[in-house]
C-alpha cells in the first residue's frame, strides 16, 4: 500500500497565495449553535450570558419546529474580545446556564477551520472549484488532501500545494481501500466531501470515519434516483436538470439535503449536454454547502436540514 | 343529470372585453406543422411550396432527434394574402410536394382559436389565471367551458361570460360522470385542460375524449409522484418546489412533459406554506402550456415533447 | 366632486369568503419591531422582558450594519397567552428596559391587519392578483378601498366586495385629485399601494398621506428609470427583464427597494411581448412586497431595505 | 518591450489534455450565416443549394425583426460527405444563388476553431473558467494567448500550456502598450476576451484589432454603468446582482448585449459579498457568450444581438 502514498510525496511546492478567510478581529470570532426541545426563555438565557461577557452579536439566526414543544435550532455568532483568554471561562457559564435543559450546544472559535478531504475520480470540476475558492479565500476551510481511485487529477491538485493520494479501488479489495481511507483520515479531517467521486463508500467507511460527509448528487433529488440521472433526465424529457449536495447516510441518495439547484434545459439538449450543463449546477451547489457546513451553518433536523 | 345544467343556464352576461389576440393581419396567418423520419431536402421542399405562393415566413423552428434517420419536427408560421381564400390550393400543393415522403403535417389556420374545456374542483388558482388571461387577450383560445365536481366557482366563471357546468363525481357511479364528460365536450372542444382537477380520469374518458389533454401536477415530476407532493417535499427536506404540465395518458404522472418550473424554499415554509408557494408555480407554469400547445409549438416525440 | 362616489354606492354584495389568515390561537400574537443605533446587550434585554412575561417567541430575526457601531434592526415574533390583556403592561416593561438606550420600538398585535387602498389605472394584472390573495386568505390584510382614474375596473373590483372610487385626474385639475384622494385615505388606511397607477403622485399627496406608499416599477430599477421601460428595454436589447417594487418618496423611481424579480426574454420578444412577460414578474414582485411590509418584515435603512 | 515577452518563453509544457470538441464527423460539418433585408423566399432559396448538394440539416434558426421589409437573420448548421473537397463548389453556388440578393453571408467550417486572446488583470475568475472549460473540450475554441497589464496569473496560464504575455499599462504610455497589444494579435487570433481587464482599451486598438472583443461587466446593464457596481449597487439597495456580457463599442458599456444573469442578495450581504457573488455570475455569463460566439449563434443587428 505504501505505493498510493509515494505519489503524494512529489508534491510541487505550493503557490504562495493570500491567507484563508480572516480578518484582524477574527481570532475574536465565536459560533454558538444550541439546539434541542425548545422551551420558553432559551434565547433570553443564552443572549444573557453573552451580554454579560460583553459579546457583541454579529448574527443570531432561530428556528422552531413548532411554537409548541417543537425542536428548536440556534446559531449565534459573536465577537468577544480576547476570545482565546475567556473561551474556557465563557464555556463554563453557558454550561452552567444551559444545565439541566436538555439542550445540546458546541461552541466554535472562527479561526479553527474545518479540515476537509476531497474525494474524487476523473471529474475535476466540482474539486477545482472547491480548490480554486479555497484559494482565493472564499472558502473557510483547510483542505488537508485529495484522495482519489485515479490519477488522472494528481498534477492539477498539487499544483495548489494540496497532497494527493491516490488510491485505486479494486472491486475485490474494496474493504482494503476503505482501511487507507480511514488511515488516511483519523484525526486528520472535520469534514469529508465528495467531488463526483465514482465509488460507492463501504458501511465499514460511513461506520468509522466519525466525521460528517457530503455528496453531490448529479439530480434533483428524490427525482432520477441512483445511476446515469442525466440519461433518464433525457428519456423522461424533464425541462430542468439538477443537482443535490446531501449529507451521505447509510441509504443511497436519501440524506439530509444541503442545497438544490435546477437550470433549464430544452429537447436540444443531448444526454451529454445535459450533463456539461448539470455540472455548472453541481460545482455551484457543492461548493455552496461545504462553505454553509463549515460556516456551522447547517443543522441536521432528522433526515431534513435547518440552513441558516 | 338535467339538474347539473340548470346551474349553468343562470350564466351572468359577459363583461365585454377586447377580443382575443388578433391584428388586423391575423386571418392571413397560418401554421404547418410537419414531423416524421427525417430525411435530406424537407426543409427546401415546403418552403419551395410556400415560396411559389408568395407566403412570407414570420417564424421557422425545426429539430431533428439525430442528423441520422433521426425523427424529424418543423413548425413554420408564415403568411400569406388572401390565406383563406388561397388555403385549398396550397393544401393540395403541400399535399403533393410531401406525397410519399411518410411525413405527417397539418396546416392551421391562426384566426382559428382552439376551443377549450377547462375542468377545475375547488382550488380556483389555476382556473383564475386561465381566465384572465384569455380576457386580456394574452391566451390565444376561447374558452368553451368550464366542468366542475364542485359548484364552489360557479360564481366566479360566469362572472367572465364563461358556462359552468357542475358535474359531481360520485365514487360509485364514475361512468356516469364520465358519460356526462363526454356529451358535454364531444364536437365543442379541442383542447381538455385539469386545472387542479382532483378527480382521475377514467380509462374510457382518456380513450374517447379524441382531443388532448393537458394536466397540472403539483411538484416536480418525476419527484413526488402521487398525492400529496408539498408533504412528501416537506418530509424529504427539499430546497426547491416546483409543478408540471403535462399531457395525460392512461399512466398516471407519467405523461410528455411540456412544462416545469421550481421555486426555492427553505426549512421554515411548513407543509401549507409549500402548497401556497407552488400554487403560483402551478399557475404560470399551466399557463405557458396552455399557451404554448394553443400555439401549436408543442409536438410530441415519444414520451417527450418538442416545444418551439 | 360627489359623482365620484356615487360609483362606489352601487357596491354589489361581498360574495363571501374565508376570512384572512387566522389560527385559533393569531389573537395571541404580536410582532416587535426595534431598531436605532447598535449597543451591546440589545437581544438580551429585550427577550429577558418577553420571557418575564411567558412569552414564548416563534421567530426572531436581527441586522447590525456594522459589527461596531452599526444600525441595529430586530423583529420578533411571539405568542403570548391572554395578550389582549397583558399587551399594555408588557408595553410599559418594554418601554422601561428600552428606556435611555435610544433605540426605537414598536409592538403590533398580528390580529390588526394593515388597512390597504389600492390605487390603479386600467391594467388589472397587479390588482387583481391582490385582491384575489387577500380573499384566499393569503394577505394578512384588509383592502379598504380601490382608488381609480379610470372607471374601466370597477365591476372586476366590486365583484370582491370592495368599494371602487373613481376619481379622475385632469391635468388641470391634479389638486383637485389630491384632496379627493387624502379625504377618502384619511385615517382609512395604514397603507396605499400603487398598482400599475398611470399618475404621478402630487408633493402634497406624499406630504400630506402620513402613510407608507408602496409601488410596483415595471423595470429592474436603477435600469430604465422612467417611462416606457420595456420600449428601453427591447431598444438596449437586454435578455432579461424586470419589476421592481419600492416605497415612494419624493424622487421618482428613487425610494428604497423592497422586492425584484426578472425573467429571461430574447431577441424574439417585442416590446409588447416584454410588458406582457414584465406584467407577470410585476404582480409577483408587488405581491409578494405588499405581504412582507403588512407583516412588518420591511425595515427602512435610510433608503435601503431591511426585509426579514 | 523584448522584456514582456521574455516571461512567455518559460512556459511550462502543456498537460495532455482531450482534444477540443470533436466528434468524428466534425470534419464534415459547417455553418452558414446569411442576413440583410428581409425577402420572401431567402430560406428556399439557401435550402436548394443545400440539398441539391445533399446536405444534411442539422440545425436552422431564422429570425426576421419584421414581417414586413425588416431585416433577416438565418443560421444553419449541416453535415455534408466530403465537406472539405465540396466547400468551394458549394461557396460558388451559394453564391450564385444570393449574387442580387443584397444578402450578406459566411460558410464556416466547424473543425476551424476560432483562436481566442483572453485579456486579463488580477482576478482570476473568468479567465481560469474559460481555461479550464476549454481544456475539458467544453469550448469549441483554441486559446491561442493570454495578455495581461499584471504577471501575478502567468503560473496558473502557463500550466495550461498557453502562452503568458504581460504587457504593463502606463497610463502616460498607453500608445505604446496598444501598439504591443495589436502586433501580438495581428494575424494571430479571430477574438478577443476581456476577462475583467480592468484597463480602457484605447480607440486605436479598438479601430485596429479587426476582431471581435467580448467584455463583461460586473453589472446587469444598463444599471450600474461605468466603475464599482457593486457598490452602487449596496448603496442602492438592489436585491438582484448581475453581469452583463457584450461586444465592446466606442461607447463605454453601451455595446451589444450577448448575455445577462442575475442572482438574489439581501441587507446581509456586503458590498464586498456582492463582488464574489457576482464573480460567480460573470464567469458563467462569460463563458456562455464566448462559447455562443464562437459557435457563430451570435448575430449582430444594431446594437442589440440575436442569439440563436
Amino acid at each position: 500500500m505504501t505505493t498510493n502514498t509515494a505519489v503524494a510525496e512529489k508534491t510541487a511546492a505550493p503557490i504562495p497565495r493570500k491567507s484563508p478567510v480572516a480578518d484582524p478581529d477574527e481570532a475574536n470570532i465565536a459560533r454558538l449553535i444550541v439546539h434541542g426541545t425548545d422551551r420558553p426563555g432559551i434565547v433570553s438565557e443564552i443572549t444573557s450570558v453573552l451580554s454579560d461577557f460583553g459579546a457583541n452579536i454579529i448574527a443570531f439566526d432561530q428556528y422552531t419546529s413548532d411554537p409548541v414543544g417543537g425542536r428548536y435550532f440556534q446559531r449565534t455568532v459573536f465577537s468577544l474580545e480576547n476570545l482565546s483568554v475567556e473561551v474556557e471561562r465563557l464555556r463554563a457559564a453557558l454550561g452552567g446556564a444551559l444545565e439541566g435543559t436538555g439542550l445540546q450546544w458546541e461552541l466554535i472559535e472562527a479561526k479553527n477551520l474545518k479540515r476537509v478531504a476531497v474525494f474524487a475520480s476523473k471529474s475535476d470540476h466540482c474539486l477545482l472549484d472547491l480548490l480554486w475558492r479555497q484559494r482565493r479565500g472564499e472558502l473557510p476551510v483547510t483542505i488537508s488532501m485529495v484522495i482519489s481511485n485515479h490519477p488522472d487529477l494528481s498534477e492539477d491538485v498539487r499544483a495548489f500545494g494540496i497532497p494527493y493520494f491516490y488510491v485505486p479501488v479494486d472491486k475485490e479489495k474494496r474493504d482494503e481501500a476503505t482501511q487507507r481511507h480511514l488511515e488516511l483520515l483519523r484525526n486528520n479531517v472535520d469534514l469529508v466531501v465528495l467531488a463526483r467521486y465514482m465509488q460507492i463508500l463501504t458501511e465499514e467507511f460511513i461506520d468509522e470515519v466519525r466525521v460528517p460527509i457530503i455528496n453531490i448528487h448529479h439530480s434533483f433529488l428524490p427525482a432520477f434516483i441512483g445511476a446515469a440521472p442525466y440519461r433518464k433526465a433525457k428519456e423522461r424529457g424533464v425541462k430542468l436538470i439538477g443537482a443535490t449536495a446531501h449529507y451521505v447516510t447509510k441509504d443511497l441518495d436519501e440524506g439530509p439535503i444541503i442545497a438544490q439547484d435546477v437550470v433549464p434545459v430544452t429537447h436540444k439538449e443531448s444526454a451529454s449536454d445535459l450533463q456539461r450543463r448539470g455540472a455548472d449546477v453541481e460545482r455551484r451547489v457543492l461548493s455552496f454547502a461545504v462553505e454553509a457546513h463549515c460556516q456551522d451553518r447547517v443543522l441536521r433536523d432528522g433526515n431534513a436540514t435547518i440552513v441558516f
